[in-house]
């Protein structure tokens, strides 16, 4: 593995840094000044690569605005080198301007600290090298974070402080998935087994077992769109069946939950609620995930892993009825679904079908939290499309960043579907020299926080609009130009249908399209559509 | 003291504690989304008030985004109790969204954590706000952390889980400074004694004992612009009397710091190359801040205490010509400055000429960091006025949000000058609805991190424009005009004054000026300014 990724923040205390590796070539460096967004623009530069992106900025709070997108990382398992500069111990809680404590300053969500507090501690620095190694082939993956203090002068030009071998040896572990006797037995004897897939980036070993397992009239498989995995005989749209499932029949005795985040509250409430069900959870990165208060058994393995094991011994004689119940249910759901949408009015839930059905084939598509992932999951997901979403700790902070840092790095069109609020948040994404040709961004603008509108609960504090949906006080197409993006803003069917038009083709800066909705009838129109699929 | 000024973020974990205080009219609540902005907006509405704001939001990632303001108040030793909700414990790191690790996130930089983790213990929080109520009374201001677990509902109309006394106790300490035989012995042995005042916000009382003082030819005051201490006895602008100091001869012996940040790096750099000479501290917070490695004594009590006290025992009969030399040097510097900048060019340093000259009586001046405030630092200042930095930690992310919380506590007009980066870093200040007509922004657009262009290093490095200076990719009146404020451009010396007359007008939304510099020539001016000091 090489760290040759590098996302700078501009600062005299890593200058030091900076000159080490913006001068070399082989190094590409991006400089971005909001170091809040800088952190998840290398988030996403990690998420595709599968690489440490290294991060690095000055002292003082400059550091604490990496904060939530290492929470984030943490939470995805996503490798990110931090490494922040520091001045010597000596001067920290003495006066000196940009400095404070930053030691272990990210403690509580990251998988290593390490610290280098002075000129001779630099001179090991191969050493703490040789341990942040070990950090990046451990399993359990995630920020690292490295604080290293500069002396003056912090511009030398001869010969630079920090020299380092940033060829990381990659350990191949095999990482095989063990069952037990006893876990195969146990496995057989279930007559209702559901299998819920997570947030994964991995998916055609896993999806190639999983159809196999599939053929088991037992299992159900329900996929997250964050999945990324997908088959007509799974249950893809969770939100959308699950209204029609009838829990006396239909209730699994196991659980086997895949990979990482799970965005559905409603499979989530469902599972806390039912009594004598067992729970095993199976990442490659060896969490231990008790998501539903019942967790018996966790597997340390790519799940890909685990279903051709579970496969291997399998047995595929019994009788059920469990998949053809939870099926019947998807089907019927998904004819619900078209019937409503054919004739529901402009509003968020209908917005989202014009643009699911335009989307071109093979686009990465980034969900912004909260409402926008959770309409997207009600329409089957394409094949051919990659799904990303903030889902390690679902902030609106760093959507658009996190996007931007995925496009950096591949060659497809990124599509960023965005509401009002977590567009204006991080709209510093934009405030730097990547090249952003290939990013398309579709905001949802229903004047702020909709989500307090589709929850219950919110609209009657007598302080809704005030206190929670707030509103959007920032003009969308001004900030847009700010910062040189294109930019349409449509209010109607037709218009959206010509815009998205516009908005696929090839363009040399970002384009966007602001989609205004009704916040008012949005969430009537989706109390009715949850309603019309229980029909 | 009463806990009235709340900045709350929408959420719905936090719902319980909104609703509380929301729906109170008592309590002078505002909406503030990116809680990034909302901790630097409450941190000003502190400065003003000098007792805590309080600060609310919902889990995971959003209290991440507080930390940067946490850590500024800290530095600065401003109260601001923040409230973060949480998930009940049992259901962090096991897959919930929105959740992190958030027990102790801010202890490197906050007086006090307490954590409260569950819905059992929430009974109890009223010892918890007496402990909070210690913590506001202790001696060390500065942020408070109280994280809140609550479980669902978290919409309860009928009874609050959130029920507490917010009136806290003020314990009145006298806090007088106390003198040892010794220490008043060892005052008066000095020949040479240079009295520094750091960024603090007291100044009636210490302004009449320091002038008193000052009678003594023994003793030189020197003050920082965020002081709020100047008298035309005083040594008011450091940087550029620094330089015609002839260190043989104008030698401190002894140097008594008051109150917080320096921001000369010129006055601090020379007193730690001296040899044989001991540096007393004085503030009231009780930190024990060895900003030149030569600290042999700290009173813990308000600077005026101390130099009362000093006055009372001082030995106003010596000889010495240490005031004078040093009084000479500061009226020849002035002398040489009004020359230069009589002839000056277009650049950072003239336009600041025009600015000083112009501004209103008693308004209050809030300086950003970096350049701006070194360069208001080379004008005098203005006696009327009070001056406002982030000092702290000295940050560029936050210094417009701050100027709004103080604006929005004050009557007075608040101007508040700004760099283009930290600008646009910060421009989510404007995305709330706080009223911000008393609020006037110049920003100095010079391209970039104009910083890099006047410290020595970066300019020879080969990568200075691209990985120092950056350059700002965003356009600031369109920013502007998004979050609705009124703005004009202007680069010449008569567009400036004419926008000077029209932004202090009175208006309804904020008023901007941007004015353009040059900057390849600013630096060169600058060093020209320098040279011209010392002929």
């Amino acid at each position: 593995m090489e760290l040759n990724d590098w996302v700078l923040s501009p600062g005299s205390r890593n200058a030091p840094i900076t000159l080490t590796f913006a001068n070399d070539s082989y190094f590409n460096c991006e400089s971005v000044v909001d170091e809040r967004s800088a952190a998840f623009i290398a988030l996403g530069k990690s998420i595709v690569t599968k690489k440490a992106t290294v991060i690095c900025c000055t002292s003082g709070s400059a550091p604490l605005n990496y904060s939530p997108a290492i929470s984030e990382a943490y939470y995805q398992c996503i490798p990110i080198l931090v490494i922040t500069a520091d001045r010597p111990a000596k001067w920290i809680d003495n006066g000196e301007g940009q400095s404070i404590n930053q030691v272990n300053v990210f403690s509580n969500f990251c998988v290593a600290s390490h610290n280098i507090s002075s000129e001779d501690e630099l001179q090991h620095i191969e050493k703490v090298f040789e341990e942040i190694s070990k950090n990046l082939n451990q399993k359990r993956k995630g920020p690292i974070h490295l604080n290293i203090a500069f002396d003056e002068p912090l511009y030398q030009t001869t010969e630079n402080p920090f020299k380092v071998n940033l060829n990381i040896t990659d350990v191949v572990s095999t990482n095989e998935c063990n069952l037990t006797e006893n876990q195969i037995h146990e496995w057989n004897s279930y007559q209702r087994i559901l299998i819920l897939c997570g947030q994964m980036t991995e998916s055609e070993g896993l999806l190639f077992w999983l159809k196999d397992l599939n053929s088991d009239p037992r299992v159900v498989v329900l996929t997250e769109t964050i999945s990324n995995v997908r088959d007509f005989q799974f249950v893809n749209c969770i939100d959308r069946t699950i209204s029609r499932i009838r829990l006396e029949i239909d209730k699994p005795l196991l659980v086997v939950t895949l990979g990482g985040a799970i965005v559905s509250k409603k499979i989530k409430s469902l599972i806390r609620s039912l009594e004598k069900l067992n729970h095993w959870h199976v990442d490659e990165f060896g969490l231990s995930i008790n998501v539903f208060n019942k967790l018996s058994n966790t597997f340390s393995c790519p799940p890909s892993s685990f279903v051709r094991k579970i496969v291997s011994y399998n047995d595929f004689t019994q009788v059920s009825n469990f998949k053809s119940e939870w099926m019947t249910a998807s089907f019927i759901a998904e004819e619900r679904h078209e019937q409503f949408l054919k004739e529901a009015k402009w509003s968020d839930l209908k917005v989202f079908k014009t643009i699911v059905d335009t989307m071109p084939e093979g686009i990465n598509l980034h969900m912004g939290n909260s409402s926008v992932v959770r309409y997207i999951q009600l329409y089957n997901p394409i094949n051919s499309i990659t799904y990303y979403g903030n889902r390690g700790v679902s902030g609106i902070d760093g959507c658009t960043s996190t996007a931007v840092g995925v496009a950096s790095k591949s060659d497809k069109i990124n599509l960023l579907i965005s509401g009002d609020l977590s567009f204006v948040y991080d709209v510093n994404a934009f405030w730097n020299n990547i090249s952003k040709s290939n990013l398309k961004v579709i905001i949802i603008n229903n004047n702020g926080g909709g989500i307090f509108r589709i929850i219950p609960g919110p609209q009657n504090t007598g302080v809704f609009e005030e206190r929670f949906e707030v509103g959007n006080t920032a003009d969308i197409p001004e900030l847009c130009k700010a910062h040189g993006l294109e930019v349409v803003s449509v209010g109607e069917e037709g218009a959206l249908e010509e815009a998205l038009v516009w908005l696929y083709s090839k363009s040399n800066s970002a384009r966007v399209i602001e989609i205004i909705t009704p916040a008012t009838i949005n969430s009537d129109i989706l109390s009715s559509y949850f309603l019309s699929l229980n029909k």
